[in-house]
């Protein structure tokens, strides 16, 4: 074995013991929330079969799916032909001779394909949380990971709204319980959406008019109806556009506002889908309302929100922390055709995901991290020589019998390097037997934090500690 | 999108509600004992680069590996030369070329690296556990999978049998609070084994014997004494293995009697190495009496024990689970060089691991995963009509309020319907509040397993359910 400075992929990160104690802070929030609501656990595999992946995702994503090369002989079907690139093919006409299995690209698509596979014996509706990482080959910068968690909760197998609400509640839940109590849940139906095309006369032209409103915060009105004149939309309709899209009030006012302005637009109350994305909206909002949701000021109904994802048809959600500068930190949507590629069509379903970086990174700025979070042995048992040794022994197991995480500092060593050791370490407590505390039968149980000592017998200072 | 039949790459495993909440059930046990022992978290990622991992599991581990195909123009590199096999090396050629990272492999190599990049900053000794998946493109069978958990624990930069002892005590307190009671822990020392060898004269011939005796549990006392014989080994010399490796006694009967039988073979005392594989070994026996081990019966001093990874250097460890037609569930041992491939050498640990696909098939061959392991909603919330619904929602409010994990079913249907799902699921109750329930203020709450139903207020149906 040669020797080498190891490293670690780009944009992959260990976690040590202090991160992976928050880390799980979080998750074990988010777990506990999903499981109160009746959603239960679902783990796939990392490996999932490149034609399980491949084609949902769009071009982009099966550019950034990590693909794992076949054991053993790999090129045993690749041929010099097949390397000939004058037509800019080769990686294709090679990728599927010498890799059949990628990695988990996002939790959604193999919630699909488990449905799928076992949907004679699932019971449904079928309410699933998947806490995993997936994998996508980006360029790595600030904030993005090649390598990362997601925490996905759906329900596939009926229509009900009930599941909307309850959405807005588990995320309320999740980020009041984590102290992030100045939150905006942004809320619209991709259906209000689709009125306000029609009320426009775009219809046909969803994609010009949502690529323009997506930018609605970044270059504001002026850059957004400069772009639309561009593409060929008049002032008169763009007026209309601004009007729907700034209806102000509060929820309930938002929605007659719009529907009224739906009226005047001239949008077919009648047709299909008419006014569904209002009706299913106040139908959320009455169910919130049945619920006695206490945080009506941080649910905000927002004609603007559009979320990329295509496969979203229903209401759609989003949140930020307010205060901090960060992206989104949850979000999902209503999706009416999630297992059709594979096969099932028609299953309805509705999902929410929570970004566990940026939850980390907005409790991190906001300092909101309880010291608990940092799990780590409570009390460090001093070590003053190879008697003691052994005579702390029963010490420990008692300590650790009264659930008390400890360690006895594994030789007898200079107490300065002990101490420095569990400070190191984070540790709280260091229980110390010196011959004097021998002789008198007694222990000192030092607070590190504090400096405070004091002289206890040991179920006193296992009281203390427990 | 192409309809498909979708599947999973044979090997890995879905894991549905059930199972994943029984196999946290095994990881919240292991992960508690390890922190009650001082134990902290690490995780590393998923993609490690080749070339930490190369190299570290010898040429079978090197073919096992799961190679992840480099993005975007992977072929870039590779020619139509690189591809002529008439030397059979084609692979090896075109592999660097077109895979930089890989799959991790196990726990022990990522740590030793994570250990050696941040050696500057650990507080040691260093002790943390890891429980990740891991990858290895092994011909699946049953039992044997290409994507499994391992669960970890090291401890490095001491020699303090103080860890031995632990490992011991943690091993037993797994399995005991798992249930598992009838186990063996068998400990030997990499020491005793060249104790037998230098007994033998056959020092330098330590692979042949080691081979050997590893079959012993297959092929018997004669079978082995017929392949020795056949290897060049005196008829005396073989009674003279036997004759040490049967010692029989106690723990400290079998270190006294292998002491007298080194002697006699005329092993020299003084030998840098000399005893110390027994010497140990007597020590840990120390250390688990100052422990007050209540489990003396269940550990085994079991010369034969080899283990077969070539690292290890000092006490070795292995446990079986009694009446149960199962390899080991556990083991480790300590090794004093596992750093010194990435350029930090001397740097001494001890560690072992859980496999938990076997202890979870021994917990579920034994009837022993206990009832609240399936977690699961606790009580499902009958809908009877769309008013109905409306007023349950306080009432679930309420219950998850008191910690009870509860959902309301999404629609108004059929009771029946509702109850085929409860039973399902594996739901406990169901709360209904009929029409006559809501004239009188009540609920009945129906015990799906015992089939008994009660009439009670809220307060009343939430204190049972708590």
């Amino acid at each position: 074995m040669s020797i080498q400075k190891p490293s670690i992929p780009k944009g992959t990160r260990d976690f040590g013991p202090a991160v992976v104690a928050r880390r799980n802070y979080i998750f074990g929030i988010i777990r506990r929330t999903f499981e109160k609501f009746g959603y239960a656990p679902l783990e796939t595999p990392t490996l999932e079969n490149l034609s399980v992946l491949t084609g949902k995702y769009g071009d982009e994503g099966d550019q950034l799916l990590f693909k794992v090369l076949n054991s053993g002989d790999f090129l045993k079907d690749v041929t010099a032909e097949d390397l000939r690139n004058e037509d800019g093919r080769a990686t294709r006409r090679v990728l599927p001779k010498v890799a059949e299995k990628g990695l988990r690209y996002d939790l959604t698509v193999p919630f699909a394909r488990y449905v799928v596979m076992n949907r004679g014996t699932l019971v449904f509706p079928f309410k699933r949380y998947q806490i995993q990482p997936v994998w996508r080959a980006d360029r790595p910068q600030r904030g993005r990971y090649r390598e990362f968690y997601q925490c996905d909760a759906d329900v596939v197998g009926t229509d009900s709204l009930l599941c909307e609400a309850e959405i807005v509640l588990m995320m309320s839940e999740v980020l009041n319980t984590l102290g992030l109590t100045d939150f905006t849940i942004k809320i619209n139906h991709r259906g209000v959406l689709r009125n306000i095309y029609q009320a426009l006369g775009g219809e046909g032209r969803e994609s010009d008019l949502f690529v323009a409103i997506d930018k609605l915060d970044k270059i504001g009105r002026d850059g957004v109806s400069k772009e639309l004149l561009e593409r060929g939309f008049s002032a008169p309709v763009i007026d209309t556009l601004f009007e729907l899209l700034s209806v102000s009030g509060d929820f309930q006012e938002k929605l007659e506002r719009l529907l009224a302005g739906f009226a005047t637009a001239g949008v077919a109350p009648e047709t299909a889908e008419g006014y569904k994305g209002l009706r299913e909206l106040g139908q959320v909002l009455e169910l919130l309302r049945g619920f006695e949701f206490g945080q009506f000021q941080n649910l905000e109904f927002d004609p603007t929100l559009a979320r990329g994802l295509s496969y979203y048809t229903g209401c759609i959600f989003e949140i930020k922390i307010n205060n901090v500068n960060m992206g989104s930190v949850s979000g999902g949507g209503r999706y009416d055709n999630l297992t059709g590629s594979f096969g099932l069509p028609g299953v309805s379903g509705v999902g929410f995901s929570f970004g566990v970086d940026r939850l980390y990174d907005c409790l991190e700025e906001l300092n909101l991290f309880p010291e608990g979070a940092a799990a780590t042995t409570r009390c460090l048992v001093a070590n003053f020589d190879s008697d003691t040794m052994l005579r702390m022994l029963p010490v420990l197991r008692e300590l650790r019998a009264a659930g008390v995480a400890s360690e006895l500092y594994p030789e007898p060593t200079k107490l300065a390097k002990q101490f420095k050791y569990a400070d190191g370490k984070g540790i709280a407590y260091v229980l110390l037997q010196g011959p004097e505390e021998a002789a008198a039968g007694v222990f000192k149980l030092k607070d590190l934090r504090t400096g405070q000592e004091q002289t206890l017998s040991l179920a006193e200072a296992i009281a203390a500690l427990a």
